[in-house]
């Protein structure tokens, strides 16, 4: 922690700064340069955080040197973390991808893109139980429903399934179902969830928020590493600027960011990302050769009937041609799906 | 519901759309210009909006007429709405003050600043018992024992109380000792928190979403009263944007641009909104003359050692003294504190 | 200037960073930490900023400590500035008032204009002659003529003009007819014309970019003094974000930040800011209330026929009736219009 | 053009829209609705577009019909624009790799890099002689000595010359030296500078804003099209939002999104997109995966030294490694470099 000192600080603001440092039983290194004084604190600068520094009379502003997060960082682990979804493993050479429907609609509409989504070379499959919707008038999901059709599909197909949990009282409801649970973008900061999360012995698949910067992204991982499970998978799915002809703007640099701070498997969401079908074999494309480990893709036979999403779906055929170039860009970037 | 065609739609397609409007029960009223054929719809805009009939074949774009709130908009409601907490009622002439803490850390040290901001013309109490905090490794509140101090506090004072929920475990609880729920930024699309909130007969503060539009606000504040509960107080404190001398972008013009749009009383909270206490009073004088409601403002007498927000504190002196300057911007707006 | 090393920076790589430090003439000072070696320099931290220390081996990375720009900080000039625009001070206990149409339509409706918002107690007459607009179709000022125009109308009413220069070549010749030349936002880093700007002897407003931060903000007008031009007014006039339902997001926290970073005047223009006439008398109001020193308004009386920005301007008669509340509010603040 | 009324229009308000959309030459279409009315308008919706209807009483919102850009549109031209530059094409199945160091800075040290980045594969050489510098105090490039220099390495090596024009004033002389005229971020709505270009031979490579929609992109490139020069290159290079890890947010979806609304080439900028140049490879893997027509990348053999820029160039070694791998990833996807 730096703390620099305002041109026209006191000596007496100067001390009551070394003091409060000394008290907290960190040791403060005082340098005075030409136009200002600055102290360099050595030691936990944990301790040093919560300190509001900046208001001690005669402070300009504190600088943080470390980075808040510890658990997820690199310097915690330098290898790549693999996440290990019941055999399907994330984070290695394979590039894993994710799909199906936004909502889970029926059972047989179900099964049906699950079995195209296989055939194409999809590992996981996706679909929301429990939505979260802007509007309270829109379609909000099966709910425990949707949970069976999913475990009934995965049966089925050999599918992972992927699923959204929205609220801590439906923690233990969806872990009895979902190989991964999702935190959507708007609960990224629902920390009370996140704990719940944190104390479950199943991977989760934390999509950063539409608002979060990297940093904050990763402050909520360490939320679940924290308390105790190491399983987690980040997603890049798009953050919120001016432009508006995407829905989001989906930040591709986050990839090889998050990948040179934490060890942690990074997937990326082109659905949500873009809000554009067109968009989302490009974008897939993109993903993959900027070092993503993963594709998370909503794919609906009938997208003009289906009750949420259709607009940033995949026709099964169109993600079945997606697929074969993706295997094509996988492998000029040394990998593979 | 305006659908844009594309220039070289067929007429398959335009019949294909037509058709679907059809279906729904509407009635589609087909115009054919020189550049464009365009279909307006007459009838309920709620049942098309969930259809993605961007994804048609031919569409080029679909365009919405209607606001997407209903219960929360001025032409549901023409005359403002005032929220009665307890006998302080927030919407009417007097502009209402919540001051206090960030967060409640001792009964004694709570007792002394309600005392103090009583004494300015604060009317509620604001102090944080559940505090969502970024980082897992800093202090998260008192929790129940937060809520008991608030509570005595206010038996003792007379001021009412507003604190934070985040979990909608813990909706029963925090009702039992507050007058206000507030919902915090970080929750504002926790859909499932607002419809317990809107299953409440207490006042609901909401705050905005760090990267909230207005529209989305309301949308949320819409879960609220679509599930019975009209007693909604919404809250101005800041969007994130580029700028990062301030800690968010207080957006004021929010303010005038919500009561045309909406019957709730809005307020707004400098201190979150800027993050820097020299703000704080600038801040709420321009609140104040942009026709806010209320403010809500923390307060501290020792920010130094304040467990959180220190930086965004006011002294109980200087909360005095911008309570003074603050009468006189109301009165010249025509309202009183 | 503060340089983080890497956890596990070797002494070679320390070195090599100290050795470059000394070159420039400049003294390290080096403190190890538990975590982090970091080295404090003393010296003339501009020799510093143009280099790229955060490439060197081992470096994690640099914090500036001192602010970029000199002459515009309130460190270089304690007290405030006032800009003398013949006569009209800017930057005093009075609140100065510009209005008039965005752009010079005519002669006749030019001094009906100028005759209406002086008698509401204006000083300055705003209007464009020369028209920065986004689509190369639109109206794009009348030039030269318009500029003849507001001389005309300046002659006849005592009110001083503030005009937009957008191109290196016409400084002089706005200069001869303006007397205040206005920047506009899309040229906040046209470097060249603040440079020509720098060196006239004619007051210069300089509005804030829509995409400006305000260090960015002072760094140009740090351009137009470094030339030799003191008499800059800063113009804060919305910036871009998310939000979508004003035409740019006026940050008035941006005021009292510029007034603690810089001793030049601060004026806000409501009109450009929020995009929508409704608007702007509750805007006005914060503006004044958050410590402006000035607005800028446009007005026209029959907005529906308006070449441009019929949108934000307001009547006449509407301006008038604003003015009397604005004294009111400026009253309240202890200012005077 | 459609115009929706306010619920509570009246008649006569109706009637006053409707005759103003008639004096103008149009034809008005009147559909009354359950909730609204709205008037669609069929004609040039061009004329309308500079009316404020918005403030028409009884009007609620205008909604456009029509895209506001019209030479660079697809629906202008349907099929790819490749420009010509002295041979070099740029747009078609080859993508172009322009390559050098952000300022000129020496004769031969611009000739090392040039020889050595086009035995890499670049066949366009880039180098500032004129640079916008946020800072007054930074380094503002050679000037003309740098086109000089640039011009002599161009006949030497065969690479093509993209350099920047900051100044309307400079457009001759920096014709006379360059192949490709830049426009930087910071002068995309430097609307004179554009018409000056626009009345060029010579090919022009316009930078998005860090804060332009991709509507105002197209729109500054009509301002040159319309002008009479259609030799116009996009060239993406970050936007600026809240996220600061990153200089700015690359927009990689803007690649495939103007490649659809426009038949102009567009390339990528990794280097300003992101401002740290470990990113640079995994973007431009990015740009090319999703379908960018070429890149443009800074490159210095001493970044430690570099006068701009430093932080985002790339070793001569690195570039030439980055190639190797480039070219695998264009022929994943069809092209060549």
């Amino acid at each position: 922690m730096i703390i620099v000192l305002k041109k026209d600080a006191t000596e007496a603001q100067i001390k009551h700064v070394v003091e409060k440092v000394k008290v907290l039983g960190l040791r403060p290194m005082i340098s005075k340069g030409i136009e200002r004084t600055i102290i360099g604190v050595i030691g936990e600068e944990e301790i040093l955080r919560s300190q509001p520094l900046e208001i001690f009379p005669g402070v300009e502003k504190v600088m943080p040197v470390l980075a808040p997060y510890k658990l997820v960082s690199r310097e915690f682990k330098k290898e790549d973390s693999i996440v290990d979804v019941s055999g399907v493993k994330i984070g290695g050479k394979k590039i894993v991808v994710m799909a199906g429907p936004c909502s889970v609609e029926s059972m047989p509409l179900l099964l049906k893109i699950a079995a195209s989504v296989k055939k194409s070379g999809a590992s996981v499959l996706r679909g929301g139980a429990f939505k979260p919707r802007t509007s309270p008038y829109a379609f909000q999901g099966l709910g425990q429903e949707g949970l069976v059709y999913l475990k009934e599909v995965s049966k089925k197909t050999g599918l992972k399934i992927v699923t959204e949990v929205m609220d801590t009282r439906d923690v233990p409801l969806v872990a009895k179902y979902a190989d991964i649970l999702q935190v959507g973008a708007r609960n990224i900061q629902n920390f009370n969830l996140l704990k719940e999360l944190g104390m479950l012995k199943k991977p989760v698949l934390l999509k950063r928020g539409m608002m979060s910067t990297i940093k904050e992204w990763l402050m909520s991982a360490e939320y679940i590493l924290s308390n105790g499970n190491f399983d987690v998978i980040l997603c890049e799915r798009g953050i919120r600027t001016f432009e508006d002809f995407t829905r989001f703007t989906l930040d591709l640099s986050a990839v090889p960011v998050v990948k040179s701070l934490s060890h942690l498997p990074v997937i990326v969401d082109p659905s949500h990302g873009t809000g554009k079908w067109g968009l989302i074999e490009p974008m897939s494309k993109a993903a993959i050769a900027a070092g993503a480990d993963g594709l998370i893709i909503e794919v609906h036979p009938n997208p003009e009937d289906a009750k949420s999403d259709g607009l940033q779906s995949l026709l099964p055929e169109n993600f079945a041609k997606m697929m074969t170039e993706l295997k094509k860009v996988a492998k000029a970037v040394g990998r593979e799906i």
